[in-house]
Parts: structure tokens; sequence; C-alpha cells
């Protein structure tokens, strides 16, 4: 067949490191493809590798010339690196971001570095999934480090930087950033605190005022973030910034605390995916038996409470029964 | 029961339109607390009546000083005005944004006007819900206009705007302003759009860069959205605002396309709750095998997308036999 055809290639160029192979598959898994839940049924076995660094902050904070930086980094000691720019808000902005952003030459034409947007294709859920699904792609296409910047402030985003091992939090001194970082949660994630444009006035201030924040909440897992200072157009800091990420991920690794969080991430991941499944089963299976609520909603008998506690009750069944169980004979197809 | 007093009081002090009831209602609603689906279940079929418009467009737009100018004129002409600022980014500003926004005399004195925050507790899909319970009390209480603001411009933004009768898109004369909105998707679901601080330089370009864009797009259901100028901080435009809003909804009445957009609005809400109560059991109904999935997964023996299938397959049925069967006899709790 000719899709089960697709799968076959795809995938064999995704374990040979094809870079066209890889793009496209993750361009499946943007579209929610489902074919993809067949492609990472036959090589999610080959993930847990590669080391996922989460790198967010608010817009203008200078988080992909950062990002550029610390790739060539890692790039100089043998890293192959993905970068991965996920940006709910703007679906249109694809190109244009890594086309302004990225074109560094030294990353651009550097073999060992994949850069790539993920823009929101309908529900924002639908995006972390996307972007699970594209770190795994990447994780088995060999990549060994993946920095996944996250463009904005909202829950998205949030939630996007707690899939990855470190997450860098980047602001800049700049009026009333620090207290929009608190705000925003972003206090409670920062595993390294980046104060970038750190010539600029204010970036003590900054400093002292994360620090101390910091110095009120109780170490996560024996772990305290430090603050850092860089500048990112000038190349400061970033080889401190990759000394922090080291021995974050060697306290991670060596306290056990790396498959606690990767398991607590998996556990988020999976409930996710299957509130997808059912929420597909839901709009499949459940028309007939919605519109008759919607009628008894509409003629004001029965809350929209009620009515969604009798879909559940009664859509899913009957949906299941629809649905044949799922082939493990996967490679039959 | 004491739960059960508690439900039967606030019942009765929403339905006598006691603001104190209706404020502790809606707390109930924001917190997600399961005893607003018993009090919707006993006064949903008396909502229907008020007119629910909402006002979104970016930060700095000046949307509340509109809305501020908009609720005193529909005051003027007898209407009970609530005022709900749905803010998903920032849980912590709920008390500040009242403060610093609605303190304006005439609105908080007068009886006749609730003025409400909305902030995240949590899931952002909680927040729709919860709002989406918020103007059915506020519609049960008697208030007849609605005007809810969303605060931002990301996808719970669109949701919640798409909650509205009516939805007035807010832009000023700004750089990128207009290119933003075309972005944020703000373009299609406007019904009405205003540029605000048209005093401002770049108002008449804004404006005809809204008309041009407009004119490309098909008319929505034979409705064909002006653009406005307005000065809220003068008060200029408020008259032509509150015209244009009588003409949309007389529109909507006349072409029957209330009814119609109301119902996908239901449809909406619905399916959302129905999600929400279907997490709610899968989060409480599917821990064991959960983590015996999450075991394999783990090892890598099996894919997320997998797992979130066994899990929706087995988690349901197990979860709906352990849920008793909703009893209507609810007045005998």
């Amino acid at each position: 067949m000719d899709s089960g055809d697709a799968v076959d290639r795809l995938v064999s160029g995704l374990l040979a490191g094809k870079t066209p192979s890889l793009a496209r598959l993750i361009s499946w898994a943007e579209n929610r493809d489902r074919r993809t839940e067949r492609v990472l049924g036959r090589v999610f076995s080959r993930t847990g590798s590669a080391y996922r660094v989460g790198i967010t902050g608010p817009p203008g904070a200078g988080k992909s010339t950062l990002i550029g930086r610390l790739a060539l980094r890692l790039r100089d000691r043998g890293d192959k690196v993905a970068v991965v720019a996920v940006d709910p808000t703007s679906p249109f902005s694809g190109g244009a971001l890594l086309g302004d952003r990225y074109r560094m030459t030294e990353l651009s034409e550097d073999p060992g570095v994949f850069v790539r947007s993920m823009a929101s294709r309908g529900s924002m859920g639908g995006l972390a999934s996307a972007t699970e699904d594209a770190l795994d792609l990447l994780d088995v296409a060999g990549y060994t480090y993946i920095l996944v910047e996250t463009v904005g402030v909202g829950q998205v985003e949030l939630d996007v930087a707690q899939m990855a091992d470190t997450v860098v939090v980047v602001l800049v001194p700049e009026s009333g950033d620090g207290i929009q970082a608190m705000k925003a949660g972003l206090m409670e994630i920062g595993d390294i605190f980046v104060v970038n444009k750190a010539d600029r006035e204010g970036a003590a201030r900054l400093k002292g005022d994360l620090l101390s924040v910091l110095e009120l909440a109780e170490p996560r897992r024996g772990w305290r973030p430090p603050v850092l200072e860089t500048s990112a157009v000038r190349g400061d800091g970033i080889e401190e910034l990759a000394g922090s990420l080291d021995r974050h991920r060697a306290h991670l690794e060596e306290s056990g605390t790396l498959d606690r969080r990767r398991r607590d991430t998996l556990r988020l991941r999976v409930l996710g995916e299957t509130r997808e499944e059912l929420v597909r089963r839901l709009e499949e299976g459940s028309g007939d038996l919605l519109e008759t609520l919607l009628d008894k909603v509409e003629e004001r008998n029965l809350s929209p409470h009620e009515a969604a506690r009798r879909l559940a009750n009664g859509a899913l069944p009957r949906a299941g029964e629809d649905t044949p169980p799922s082939t493990p004979g996967e490679s039959g197809e």
C-alpha cells in the first residue's frame, strides 16, 4: 500500500539519519497525521539518549541568539544539535521565524545541526503532543542535544518547557521583566536562569531580584538554580551556560532525579495523548447522541454539565465497540 | 447536609439577584467546585436572556477603558451590565486588575453593574468552562448585557471570545498591530472592529488596512463587519459602538443566526465539559493501569501513543462501572 510504503521509506531514512526523512516526519507530527503513531510504534525503542533543554522567556529576551551561540558551543565539543522553536500564537510565522533568526551561516551549513519551528495547526494541546513526537524523532535520528525554544509566556509554553530535562529561563534587564517572570510561573520551572544583555543597565538588579526570589523557594530535589549573566550577541557567558547545563545534567543523573523527571513527563504525555484519543472518539462516535442532548440543552431542559455526563457515559462504550481492537501486527500492513 | 444547605442558600440568593451569592457562585465556578454543576442543574432553565459581547485585542489597546465607557452607555438606557475580564496568563493579577482598571466611581458604586475578573486556576480548558458557567450565573442573576474582556491574544482568548453573541476586536494605531491581529486569528472572529486611540497617527491607515482585509473575506452569514474609530479616554465613538452592537444583534436575531450561533457555542461547550469529565474519570480511575503502561513505556517496550490507546480502551468502562448513575433526584441530597 502507498501509505505503508511511505512509512517504511521514511522510517528507514530516519534510522539512517537522513534529514529529508526527518523533516517530513516532523511535518506529519505537526499536522497530527496519524501515521506518526505507526512511525513511533516502530522506532520508539530507540529513543532515550538525547538530552533535552527547554529555553523559555519573554519575547525580545534574545533567546534565539543565545540558542545559536549555545548550539555552536555544543557542536564544538562534538554534540549533534537540534533546535526546535515552538511558537503557538503565530501559525503564519513559521517560515519567517527560521529565516530571520537562524540564518547564521555557521549553523545553517552544518549538517550536525537541525533547526525547525513548530507552529500550531489547530488545538494547543495538539502542539504540545506534536512537539513531543518531534523530539522523539530527533532523538531517533541521532541528535544528542535538543534545544527547545518556546516563544511567548502562556500555558503551552510552560507545558512545552517542562518536557525538557533542564529548563533555562532567559530574562533581560527591562522594566518589570522580573515581575512578569514571576507572574507567568517561570520562577517555578527554571533550573537555570540567564540574565541576557547583561551589559545593560539594571542587569545587576535583575540578578539580585532573581536570587532573592530563588532564595525564598525550597531547592527542588537538591538543586538551587544558578543565575548567570550573558551577552548572547557578544558571545559572553556561553561557556558558563554550557557548564551549568552539564552540572545540572550530572546532578539529575547522579541523584536519580532524571529518571523520575522523565517518568513524570511521560505520564503527562500519555495522559495528554489519551485525552486526544478520547476527544477523537468523542467527535467521531457521538454525533447523534450529541445532537439529541443539544436539543434538550437548547430547550433549557438539561444543563450542559448533565449533557456532558451523559455523553461521557454513552458515547465511549459505543465508540469503543466500533473501533477495531488495536492491531499489534503493525508490520503486516 | 452542610453542602446541600450552602447550595440551597446560594441558589435562592442568586435567583433574588443578590450580589454576594452571585460572587460566591462565580468563585465556585472559577475553582471548578463540582457543586457548580448542581447549581446550574437547578437554574439553567432560567438562562438565555442575557446578550453576550466578547471584547478582545492586544494588551494596551485600551479595552478596559472602552468597556467602562460602553458599560455606562448601556446603563444609561436601562441595561443591567456585567463585565467579566478573563486573564489566562496572570493567575496572580486578579485583584490588581480590577483595582487598577475598573475603579471608575460611576461603575463601582452602581448596583446595576457587576465587575469580575476570572483567572486561571490550573488548566486553560478549565478557564473557558469556568467562564461559561459564570456567564450563565450572571444571566440567571438578571444581567441583560455581559461584556467579556479577554486579555491577551492566545488560543484561550479566541475560545472565550467565541462564546459571545457579538465579538468586538479592539486595535490601536501602533506598529504592526494590524499584522498582529491577522496573525492571531482576530480578523476571522471579529463582528465589529474598533480602532481605538483614533486621534493617534496611523489611525486612518490601520482602518484602511482592516477594511481592505475585510473586503477580501466573504461576509459571514450576511454580515460585513464595520470598522469604527473611538477614543475611549475622551468618550468619542462610544455611541456608534453601541449602535453597531444593536445592529449586529438585530441582524443575528432577524436572520435566525443567533440561535445557530448559540447552538454552535453550546456544542463546543458540551464537548469541552465532556472532555473535562473524561479527563477526571481518567485521572481518578486509571491509576494502576497508567502506572503499568508507564513502566512499559519507560522500558521503551511501548510507544506513548499505544499506551494512550490502551488507557482509553481500558480505563473508561472501568471508571464508568465505578461511577454511580447520575441521580435526577438532586433535591433529595
